[in-house]
């Protein structure tokens, strides 16, 4: 994938471990070649998340800005480097970005990537060839005040904001979709089921608006947890002393990052700490899972609902999106919510590896960001997408059966229940019974019932009035317990 | 464990599947004994955790009250059910809770188990028989207006509200204690690591503070989090359409709970959706695997720093709690760490059995909230006894190498760092290449290099100047760049 | 609860750490008493798996033997030590292991708490005193030529060995009574169901049977992989190297095992390797899980099943075990399948557990085994109860519905596959669309479809041929396909 | 990824639900148009696994000629279709499966991917456009006998049996690496370690010597596991009950794919559990997630034993890939062993999606099949880059300390465990501390303390003698012990 031509030009670059080859043309340089070298491992660059191809451009360009600020670095410099970064910015130079998303050193790779590309761009913009970094250096001046472990995390952090909220987006959304089949469906009265078994009656419309409600939390939720992104370690280097960078730089830095990308960002209070903490992470991580289990328990309720079309619920019918079998004819399947099912498994999955990433964290660092990183921005992407074709392939296009809702509700003793507070528990629980082993209707058992008041009778039976709470007694008094009368 | 003796005396009880025998002194009834008889699993009782017991008997009296001041239920019946509540929040009926905490039946056993306790226990004081239900039913009367449904995750949320307080007191203590250490070892000078490479200057302090910050942070989280317990499904009952309950009773429910508990609950907004969504479950158990990777990161780390004596950092003395070995005479291990790593390792699994019971929701219910209520409360216990454990046995005794701590910094080429805004990147890599392999100390090699000004030197060679930022020029003027020469 | 009452008389023990009291009756001496402070965490003490301490047992009457075998042990202090073992062995001495299951020290705790019972009761049988060490030692004597590093993983081992059988007997025991539902459902046609929608017939039989053939593939496979804990490493020592062992130890000591359990074990090949190596740990565990996931997929059809009994399929009938709501009459739940599934998530939740604890080995050994050991015998025990209960409880008295059966199938369009050999997937397709849209059968639509031979559509309506292969066309010739004729 | 030129030429293809375009040079036809519509979740297609692709063109194959042997199948269109298949085999057609690895429909979409691409394949072959499939269909010729539930987890399985194949070539050249550094540090003495703490003499030799021990267990292991994926279900077509296809056709079917792959298929015995059973995709996947732990815990050690180069082990040097730090000049960095422990998270998170998807199966599929393949294929390319990057890139260059090796020995305690069968465990252990308290050497200490032998001193002291087991007392006779002289 990051294959290139073994006889294109090349030109030599330098680095501490000493000489290498780097295709000519390439803006990236000597330690970008060698991380390319050093991790083949899933074929996934790091430019294919061009979200934080993005966020580490804004990043590289506050800190030039507060670097020319402050007086430590030459304002033409800034300048290159600034109009660079707007290249990296505007995703201009994603393919720039070849190594592996899996990678050893702690994002260092990722940074010097940045620091190489951002040099050799601002170079070319200035007029200089590839590799003059005696010009503009990718450490001693992209890199000025920082390090990776400050600016790598910094530009996770940015990642997630900017890509969290297209999930949100996506489940408010779906949120509205259900909401409008709850109001469409609200006069469906039917069965509802707890453990799988018959319980009491309810509306369509009443189902339908739970999914709506359980995923308007979750928008509000994402938004309460992606707060502690805003909270930034810029401005510690190496580990979190601050080390080469002057005292008023973590402000300012922070400042301009925050200006440069509209977020109300936070310089972090413990630096030390936030070198190496990842809670935030590990934190969002496990709403991601929470987004996922929501959605996962919806597809598998659409799923139950809409099985059959004879041998099954049916309560409700899914579009059909494409033939359900190679051998059955006729046969339509629930893919859309089966799709959702799998995206949320590995959601789920992905937690886990951010969680043992996390716990590996050592010292003041915690090495294993990389996968961090990986995991969280690919989840975000799986959800959103999988959420929009829940919407649009499958909630959009949803009907209700009617017929069989009202058939499965007056074949079932669910309004049983609704006599238990005139006759008692095992009194109704004996008429429950009748009603299974003689195959009658529960109507016509309780008609036949000995004792039983037709007005009673009548007003457990409207499953409409049971759909709400009710004042079960006219009177608002008590029965006369066994216990008054004493 | 929740064995009776064969020949001890019986009372027969019924209940809507026929007759059972059930101890002749037991408060429990049919129902309970037949979920003793169901669920030989794991032998731990739900009595076992007697905050859940309290949650549970809470519950009952305040719809109890409720039902009273409705008028649904005798003031004498409210009255003898309120009194037998009370035994049960005081603990006093905590035996009398013999299921097994793995049931099926979402719950319907434990809250029969208390419909069954509270009413033979009311009985009782008004000196009846036990089993005398036609005077006080567990059904008709104990769970009026109620449903397992309901009842059971609102005593969950209670518990678990109870119980983290007591974590995150253990937290806030765990991070006083190593802001102590973090300020007794504030001059403590030592060498910084990322990746387990030497990196640049910085106190132990700093080190031990960072541990007293990110476990606030999760203090003030845990709260955060916990707040989405208050919203409590009460009022629902069988599906959350709330039938058999009188429209006003949600909130004088909830109020009376409210009274009772001193907590600021609130009545769920959809509850339908509350019925089956346990979304605040998974979200908090994320947050309990958060800190149970912090605890574990730390852990780790005082392993590391503590290792040795002779063969490893040794920068840190944890003290010794028990010999180490039954072989080895003289070895001191880390016993206390190594627990706090265990139990983070027990709570990352439960995390993920909640979340599996999480998914596994159905329709209008989930019927795996047993195992993710045995699982969250779990969790707090192993997770508050470890930090406390943690603390006393480990934190409080720790003390400082400030020697050890010292040397290493010296080997190293921490400095270099420091040199790099001076000399370049290369050329202080160029150095603290020939420090490592000539074997010298980095003074040594700089006053030697070159065109190194002492000034400088001395400036680069301060660790305690290090920790912080500073400015690394006086003139706060930028190096004349080759550009600005240009 | 393993508190001893404060004002019970004491004895005092030292140990390199200093003096510290015993209780005067306790078997266990100073180490033990250490750990029981050292190690509030769970409450679970390690006697609660007496398997375990069985094992541990037998590790330490093997060793006294081989030691007195090779002259390092007096033939007097070995006799002693072998009739103390035996009383741990027989389960006599449980209580006498009061350490909590979550602690650190890699075992040495366990151990000691060995070391000291045995030396103890050794002393006793002799007719001395207790904390008569220089008589018969715990470490000098009892623990001669061994480690915690090589008897406690041998001891897991023994006990997961010992243990895993009770799961076999109960997951073949239930494949057994699968066997036998099968073999009574041979007969009972019905709608087999893919992706939860119709598909083709199949018999109830066969459905069942599937259940019996995948236990019983695991029963293999559990045998598959227990033998790779007949591999252990005693002989070893502390690190592997089988410091303060005699060279002809490992293979005496191995050999007594290997006698006093009736198993055939093997000493490890690479001693070192099997000090720290976990391997057989993780896969017996995820051997575990996929039982675990075969049980909850089981569970979770019989629930499909056996939904309604209106409102759902309804195919089959659980025996109702207990009422199924408080407040619902006449529901029944299916509890036992209910309660398989929260077992399996525990259990996949701990293997995940032991999956970190795995990781976690450092060096010359895996500090984390008493969290894996835990885990392991906790999972095997609360599978075993499982598998138990949902036999008895379920699968014993399962019933069909033979008439809700055959309804499902002949209202649905699976048949329609039949017919595609004859007229093609389009137009077989076609044929289905019309029947669900029509509402009418398919028995209808076809006979009433221009052009279908009759005798086709007798040949694909019984369903009875339809689930089992059958030669589509009676010449085994292929119909004249296009090409043919080309 | 999958974007098409939205302006390019079109053809029109129909199938039961309508027409829809499709890419006129397209050999997919419209079910896979659909599907590529219908999951735009990823960004990666089924062709991204071209061993998936290989096994898929193989079944194919296999299917039409046994067909073609039974009499179903016209010989010209078997030949086509086996022509067409085999360029599907060759992979000259991947970049006709553009469906995206996450799908609903349990891989009936990428089943019919491969229907349409060898149907068109064919046609072309024969002359015949794209679309005449009246002369070839997918369904009613290239899928004859078939059923995605047969055909699909046969590919997957053969899959996994091609690719598992460059795991294990990989691990065990890993092996033979670690053996080969063991053979070169078998002189090189060593501190052992356990809990971190310094415990007895060793060699790095013993140390790597493990680490091929460990990796060569799992190659076996992988074996072993690898055989169940012989056990393939093709033949059971859409449930297991071989419907439409003919009595014969399994054992045939099986027996040209053996033929034609060179593996011993075996077909089911039991087809309808083989149909939804993934028992041994979880068990494989848990064997990966064992190799993935081993991985860990090897890299983990590595990076502490090269810790340093100043302030840590630095017993081992690791090779420079790269430089360590944009901010720390001379910085060095583990990056190969980092980057297996991202990819050992990855891979444990990928078994805990596989575990979720197995147990999402119901009745007779498991219809989230597609994640499970998606996570083996990628967890086995991930583990093979990884093994392959770790022994290139970091064990084959590694290199022993051997003077810091011999320093940290000298200075523990180490031997001390030897003086125990001589003076007893409490002697030692004070002797022990009395080294680690005045900061003397083992050595000055023992010749000082009265009454100790100097030949023993002598046979404690040489750590050559200590890294094996030896016979402790010359005689073999127990020390005259006090039991023995009563």
């Amino acid at each position: 994938m990051m294959t290139q031509a073994e006889d294109s030009p090349k030109r030599v670059e330098r680095d501490p471990l000493g000489p290498i080859e780097v295709p000519a043309d390439a803006y990236y340089g000597a330690q970008t070649a060698r991380a390319i070298a050093n991790f083949p491992i899933s074929g996934v660059p790091i430019g294919h998340f061009p979200i934080f191809i993005r966020a580490l451009g804004q990043v590289k360009k506050a800190t030039a800005i507060a670097n020319a600020r402050l007086g430590d670095l030459p304002k033409a410099t800034a300048e290159a480097i600034c109009a660079a970064c707007d290249d990296v910015i505007a995703g201009r130079l994603d393919q720039a970005f070849p190594i592996d998303v899996f990678q050893g050193g702690a994002g260092t790779s990722t940074n010097m990537n940045a620091n190489e590309v951002i040099a050799n761009r601002a170079l070319e913009l200035l007029g200089f060839a590839r590799g003059r970094y005696e010009v503009i250096h990718p450490n001693n001046d992209v890199n000025l005040s920082q390090s990776t472990n400050d600016v790598y995390p910094t530009a996770i952090r940015l990642a997630v904001l900017f890509s969290y909220g297209a999930l949100k987006g996506a489940v408010a959304r779906l949120a509205d979709e259900f909401q409008q089949r709850g109001d469409e469906f609200a006069d469906v009265i039917k069965l509802g089921r707890t453990q799988l078994q018959d319980a009491v009656p309810m509306t369509l419309g009443q189902e339908f608006k739970a999914f709506a409600s359980t995923l308007r939390e979750d928008v509000a939720r994402l938004d309460d947890l992606s707060v502690h992104f805003l909270d930034v370690n810029l401005g510690g280097t190496a580990i979190g002393t601050g080390i080469n960078a002057a005292p008023e730089y973590q402000a300012v830095a922070v400042e301009e990052l925050a200006k440069l990308t509209g977020l109300k960002l936070v310089p972090a209070t413990d630096l030390i700490e936030a070198c190496w903490d990842t809670g935030a992470f590990v934190l969002f991580s496990g709403m991601l899972k929470r987004t996922a289990v929501k959605l996962s328990k919806i597809a598998n309720d659409l799923r139950l609902l809409s099985s059959g079309p004879r041998g099954g619920l049916a309560e409700i019918n899914l579009p059909p999106l494409q033939p359900g079998s190679s051998i059955m004819p006729g046969k339509v399947n629930p893919v859309a919510p089966e799709v959702v099912n799998q995206v949320a498994f590995q959601v789920i999955g992905a937690d886990l590896a951010v969680t043992l990433a996390a716990e590996a964290g050592q010292l003041q660092l915690n090495v294993m960001e990389p996968v961090i990183a990986y995991n969280l921005l690919n989840s975000i992407t799986l959800l959103t997408n999988a959420t929009d074709v829940l919407r649009e392939k499958c909630v959009a296009g949803l009907t209700a059966n009617r017929e069989r809702c009202r058939q499965h509700l007056e074949a079932s003793t669910a309004v049983a229940t609704a006599l238990t507070p005139f006759i008692g528990y095992e009194r109704a629980a004996e008429l429950a019974k009748e009603v299974l082993t003689s195959g009658r209707s529960i109507r016509e058992v309780l008609e036949e019932a000995p004792g039983l008041d037709p007005e009673m009778i009548e007003r457990t039976s409207d499953p409409v009035i049971l759909t709400k709470p009710r004042r079960v007694k006219p009177s608002g008094q008590p029965a006369p317990g066994v216990l008054s009368e004493l």
